[in-house]
């Protein structure tokens, strides 16, 4: 019997054989011509991933939290004001590292965990002060949660404010439209929707914040995430030129350049709609079986992961009895419902069996539980809504 | 034929079939326990690698300079002293990194690019200032130099100095013992000597780096490189427990653990012992077929890499010849003389038929330009030295 665990969590999720391939692929020089192709062609595609025709995009090697820093350190000058549109841990991070670089940090928050702050409490802020930053966290990871990024991004720049979003949970599985939506800086991680084992810090950086780091007066006092550095090597790589600065992570660019392939031929339009019948299906599911959400209604649910409560009686042990029925799934992160709920990932290159098995062991879970449901109930809710996909 | 080219360059370098195949495995969890067995197994055998048994290792998605980068952010507080022994580029990478978080730098260098300054030299700067910090780039990758640690750091830890050692293209390959050497702290990256592709930054730090660390005053403004996030994370894994900060990069982690058991199945004197053979067999050949090197003397190179000069009327072209050859080895680095070198990486699982083909490739080249030697001579002084092996 295969004895490998179906990967179900927020990041890592599960990748194609062909980016499994390229990670395993014999290294070359990171100058070689052949390696030189690749890293350009990536940087490319990473711009029609991001939907961001006139982003700069980075590549680095680090992790999610990286690509948040380098948004900071680079952009935020001691005393700027900074907005976070926070519904998680997420965003709690992304005040604390903005505070690192110096900025007034007001974080808008929902009433409870699983709500987010309205628009008229996010505008009304905005009047009240002048902003240098805004920060969304488009799909918060710890309570499944997503913000109304197409709203709030035109309305922070309507304001003055340069609007970066955290898209880790979300770029390419969460529909997100940076150029057309006027977020002027998108950052994610390899292992999330884009779908490429965890190492690399992805950025792709607008017009406006260019422009931004292009004007600061203090120096960026983060030297591994220093665009001074960075941006010559981007422009060279693009440029199909050899360039130095740290050594790229071959294989996981190699990796990367398979998967932004994978998602274009896909096509973004049909990946996002896929992403949200997927999530249909298994929050149809969560339902059947009677399990309430942490986001506190439908229109505030990303459809990158579901963060089902545990019904009564029930607690996370749950994990556990899934896990022995092949799937892997995550516990709780959001200090305050913590041991309440559990998170599934359903992004990337998840499919209708993924589901069946997914929703399969949660159904074996409950009743090892002791909980008392209709067997197959979640099942048959999630294959009506995959069967008229 | 076989079209991949073997990659003889200062990192990244060629790779174990079960290191790459860890790469290409189907990722799990990050907090899966049989993920967190591996990345503990990783980290008691950094330990050991590094000759630290009192050290504290951390593991990083990340790149060398992003080691440079924490040791720095972590252990600098503005106004400290700093003395940094450079013999190359990534010596003045350091002290760039040191006054980025606002340390007050003394370079100490040789007359000429290749050479070392002094003990004498040394000595004296140590005693007319006092430094917190001594760094020490054990082997430059620029220059081919080495430093004598062993001398150096008891000299800096007598004189109150925090001795940390850039180890990058040193660490599992030129000889260094952490702990026996008086090294408060040293570092690499995994595509060099250590055996994995790139992506991570490793540091050991030993007791008197980590108490230095726990008494500082002034805040880490390094978000992502800052060990107050990374220590717990590091000590849970060790401990056996799921812990998270930012997602570890889980294959490159897998890839660590296998390289680190194949190194410690070979033996750390053993290894040391076949880099000095292989390096002496280069640096034969080398000499045979009329090349100079930028190190000035033998004392001073590595055994890690060779830099030779090109011979008169041969320039960097030398290296396409080469490459048409099927090896792949890397241009001149150092600013004021970077047209007029090249350098051979010979770390890690290199063997007798990686040399061989090597210099074979070199006369190919030589031939190619127009070079007038003696054929066969560069293979044969190679040959010599690696039959009494």
């Amino acid at each position: 019997m295969k004895d490998r665990k179906l990967l179900m969590i927020p990041g890592p999720i599960e990748f194609t054989p062909e980016v499994l391939r390229a990670m395993g692929m014999d290294t070359t020089s990171h100058v070689a011509p052949n390696f030189i192709e690749v890293f350009a062609t990536a940087l490319e595609r990473l711009r029609e991933v991001f939907l961001a025709p006139s982003g700069q995009p980075f590549v680095a090697a680090g992790s999610g939290t990286l690509a948040m820093d380098m948004a900071a350190a680079n952009l935020i000058e001691p005393g700027d004001k900074a907005l976070v549109v926070n519904h998680g841990v997420f965003g709690d991070r992304f005040g604390e590292i903005l505070e690192r670089y110096g900025a007034e940090v007001t974080h808008l928050r929902g009433p409870v965990p699983g709500d987010v702050p309205t628009v008229d409490e996010i505008e009304a802020a905005l009047n009240e002060n002048d902003y240098q930053m805004m920060t969304i966290t488009h799909v918060d990871t710890s309570t499944a949660v997503v913000a109304d990024v197409e709203a709030l991004a035109s309305l922070g720049q309507e304001h003055g404010a340069l609007v970066v979003v955290d898209g880790v949970c979300s770029v390419a599985g969460e529909e997100l439209r940076q150029e057309a939506w006027s977020v002027d800086l998108a950052l994610t991680a390899s292992q999330k929707a884009i779908g490429v084992p965890p190492g690399l810090a992805l950025v792709v950086a607008g017009p406006r914040a260019m422009e931004t780091f292009r004007k600061r007066k203090a120096p960026v006092v983060n030297y591994y995430a220093d665009w001074t550095k960075w941006l010559p090597i981007m422009e060279a790589y693009e440029a199909r030129e050899p360039s130095y600065f740290g050594t790229p992570p071959v294989n996981l660019i190699w990796a990367l350049n398979v998967s932004l392939g994978q998602i274009l031929d896909e096509g973004m339009d049909a990946r996002f709609e896929r992403h949200r019948n997927v999530s249909t299906a298994v929050k149809a599911a969560v339902t059947a079986l009677g399990m309430a959400q942490v986001p506190v209604s439908g229109d505030k649910a990303a459809t990158t992961l579901t963060a089902p409560y545990f019904p009564d009686g029930v607690d996370r042990s749950l994990l556990k009895h899934v896990s022995q029925a092949g799937v892997i799934l995550a516990g709780g992160l959001h200090p305050e419902i913590k041991e309440r709920y559990f998170r599934i990932g359903h992004m990337g290159v998840v499919n209708g069996s993924d589901v069946r098995a997914t929703i399969g062991a949660i159904e074996h879970g409950l009743a090892q539980a002791g909980y008392a449901f209709e067997e197959g109930a979640g099942l048959a809710a999630a294959q009506e809504v995959l069967a008229g996909t």
